[in-house]
């Protein structure tokens, strides 16, 4: 109890409106008997170990669960002998709950949590919390933020990364909703959090869905830092032909430079691991990988916003190719490669070192999309985003943490209003210098015929973006040409007869007709 | 009125089943005044353009309009002399109809369907039938067929394309919906469209939105042709260096081999085509495209599908980096090119033929994609799609027509079950050939810095349809790492432990849980 105390007093100092009252309030409510500084709904793997891990940070947790006999066990076994109290009736878990009550939801995503939305809403009082934990698409969450503000209640959607691990030791936290919830939570969220330079991984990112949302993100660019290690793994092996041991040695290498990373550190381990036969395991994996959630949403709502996220959109598309293995063993029958250079020619060396600026260039480029995607999304949602405090929640705790993404703090707390990643100083130096090992690796494989979706959409990506005059603008003069669609005219070129900003039309084939009177005939 | 019966009378010669009825019926009918063969509702320039068109062919139109006004002008000028009758109201439309009455609707797509349907209702009969010739999105026309035909009536939805040109003279039309509504409308629809080889452009697609959703294919794929031929010419303007006129000459070359098409024809126009001050237009124009439209449905219907159709993605995506020019424009001023060769090298006129065949093999690759796609959504959506007809459809009429629709009608022609277009014998040569300049172009952009999406797109995803085993083996491996998501085993690599089809987990670290206790810290 003391410690809770002492830290919700520390809500206090932090000074937030109603912080103040908050505490008065749950000492009051202590004295009646309400001892529970937060509680969480669904003891599954997850919410244990949340459970656990808030406890462990000395606050009393009170645990309940559709199926009663889920509390039993936990109290009697993993929450033994900590500061976790238990419910057998939903009126009980509230009634153990200090006032303004923190309710954590970790149950399956969708209609669950509108379901246990409703049955705690009879129960709880003005300004009480419910936080949502789950996996949630962020449009739902900008429902349930205004039907509980409707309600005089302040809802909280969290993304939560870091698999179960994470969430008993320190996971990624990304909370957004009900801004008045935040002084609240603040303390035991950012107690709990994994811990990067002594900084919490959990910041407040913004409102309604916008923690959801970021980690909706999140998601999809782990799908893209994925893909571009299995394209780095697919042309050692395939096109150097490399043994796992050897490009375990590679990723060792790797670790320890720009590419240093949670998903590179395992990737290592996983070339090194030997099944019982003494042979890598990875080889004897079946290559069918799934997709259809959060990388999906991801590049969906890329497309709904009109951003040009293609490395995700690329790594989502990979894993349904991979999705259909029993066609491609057929395809692997009727379809040869044919080129002038049919193996690997040059100096492996330096191609390992151009092989590894590919994949630092590649990961810049994704992650300078997906901070342009959450941009274009606080325009279009009215969000305000903290893309410093979103940086920095990722570095630790989850599964795409990184010293890259050290550095994605530091450029955007140099420079909060940062238009592009690739406009900062550090790594507009990195793309750079990594630029003629990239184009080279783009183009060797494409020579040999290893497939690169994602390094060859991130450098087409990349040349586009970086230039002026993209030939858009035939694709324009074409839509005029057969739908008198009409187009613009450059800056550049304006004229009397064309001003800037006019929807101009020309009659392309000098004949009648505000249509192409085109003669083409199939 | 004679020449109209005499085509109802070929509908009964088609032996549809109930077609007899329906001519008895309209003959009925037509001695109690009812005389037009067909009713169009939306005066608009597509509306006016088809009722021109059907009037051509024999039949008697009944025109109108929400504002009525339009009716009378339309009656006064451009209708004047054919066989076109107008109507002041609804009721007065709908009296004019022979039994089964058929109705066109082509008015914008969404809430104005929906709100004429219910305003027809009212006044129809049993087995009447309306046609949604609009650019609907399938699920809409879907949930139509289902409604009307739970009131007795047959809903058609229908892609038309073709542009107004198309409408007036012989558009490309993609019925689907009610089956039965097929009779009493084949006659009208296949006189009106556009002819390939004496071949009509318009075939019964398929059950509820399959009209709809083949035309939203099409327009993905129109997205996809454009785009490619965009990278073609960005190639050869700034890479090779080549003058506008050279470039037409370049186009004229290939309007007359495998790539001959209506957008090629176009293209070369575009590149001769010259401003009053002797310049060419289309270096004036704003390279800066939308989308949002059905390239965009195409691309996410993909995602809901789990198909990787990766062109047309990044023919939208491509949009998309074209729209935020200002961006751009910034961005030219800060990211350099940085490469070992800047500048092409070799042979111009071998690159040329490369280029040629990179632009008709990326075509294949889309055009494979693009069936993919509807064969997979005939499974998800349990429709009959006919392959062979779509192409036909496709292969006049429309944007995309073209020498090479005709090459795919024959390979399903072929084999209507054929799994994949590269399957076929022609087009499995033909991509074979195109191998080695397509991999050079790829690789040679890559190197000198000019964006390839769709060439580079198609490539890999040939690369990795072709490939037994991609490396999301290890893909599978890191989910399982660090997250036990599990994994399954390779036929060849199954044993009594690992067995195909079971989910596996491995404890990777050796220590103990379930979850990955990587010691990584950012």
């Amino acid at each position: 109890m003391s410690g809770a105390v002492a830290r919700l007093a520390n809500i206090n100092v932090g000074g937030a409106p109603n912080a103040g009252t908050s505490l008065l309030q749950s000492q009051k409510n202590a004295d009646n008997g309400a001892s529970a500084d937060i509680g969480l709904i669904g003891l599954a793997v997850m919410g244990q170990n949340l459970i656990l891990n808030i406890a462990d940070h000395g606050y009393t947790v009170c645990a309940f669960n559709r199926t009663v006999s889920k509390v039993d066990a936990f109290l009697a076994n993993e929450a033994k002998g900590k500061s976790i109290v238990g419910a057998q009736s939903v009126q009980e878990f509230v009634s153990k709950l200090k006032s303004p009550r923190r309710i954590v939801l970790l149950v399956q995503a969708g209609k669950p949590v509108d379901d246990w939305i409703e049955t705690l809403l009879p129960l709880l009082s003005a300004g009480d919390i419910i936080i949502d934990g789950g996996n949630s698409h962020f449009p739902d969450s900008n429902r349930r933020t205004k039907y509980l503000s409707s309600k005089g209640l302040r809802f909280v959607g969290s993304g939560v990364s870091g698999g179960e691990e994470g969430a008993r030791y320190g996971p990624s936290l990304m909370p957004g909703g009900h801004e008045e919830a935040w002084p609240h939570i603040k303390d035991i969220f950012q107690s709990i959090a994994a811990k990067s330079d002594g900084e919490a991984c959990c910041e407040w990112v913004g409102d309604e869905g916008a923690g959801h949302y970021v980690k909706m993100v999140h998601n999809g660019i782990e799908y893209g830092d994925m893909q571009l290690i299995c394209e780095a793994y697919d042309i050692m092996k395939r096109g150097l032909g490399l043994k796992n041991k050897e490009i375990g040695d590679v990723f060792t290498k790797w670790n320890k430079g720009v590419l240093d990373s949670f998903l590179i550190e395992i990737t290592r381990d996983i070339m090194y691991f030997n099944d019982d036969d003494g042979t890598p395991l990875v080889e004897k994996i079946l290559d069918k990988a799934g997709q259809k959630g959060t990388g999906k949403w991801t590049a969906v709502n890329a497309l709904d916003l009109g951003m040009p996220v293609t490395l995700i959109a690329e790594a989502v598309l990979a894993r349904c190719l991979s999705g259909i293995k029993d066609e491609r063993v057929k395809a692997s029958t009727k379809l040869e490669f044919v080129g002038r250079t049919a193996t690997f020619e040059g100096n492996k060396e330096q191609f390992l070192e151009d092989l590894e600026q590919a994949l630092y260039a590649s990961k810049i480029i994704s992650y300078a999309q997906g901070f342009m995607l959450m941009q274009e999304a606080a325009k279009e949602y009215n969000w305000k985003l903290n893309k410093p405090s979103i940086a920095l929640m990722w570095r630790g705790g989850c599964i795409i943490r990184s010293v890259f993404l050290k550095d994605i703090t530091a450029a955007y707390r140099n420079n909060p209003d940062l238009e592009n990643l690739l406009f900062d100083d550090f790594f507009n130096k990195a793309i750079h210098k990594a630029q003629p090992g990239w184009r080279d690796v783009v183009a060797k494989a494409a020579l040999i015929g290893i497939p690169t979706p994602a390094f060859s959409t991130a450098l087409s990506w990349f040349d586009g973006y970086r230039t002026k005059d993209l030939p858009a603008n035939l694709l324009q003069a074409q839509r005029d040409y057969f739908g008198a669609h009409t187009f613009r005219i450059k800056p550049e070129a304006a004229t009397e007869k064309y001003q800037v900003g006019k929807d101009i039309h020309v009659n392309w084939t000098g004949r009648g007709g505000n249509v192409s009177a085109s003669t083409y005939q199939a």
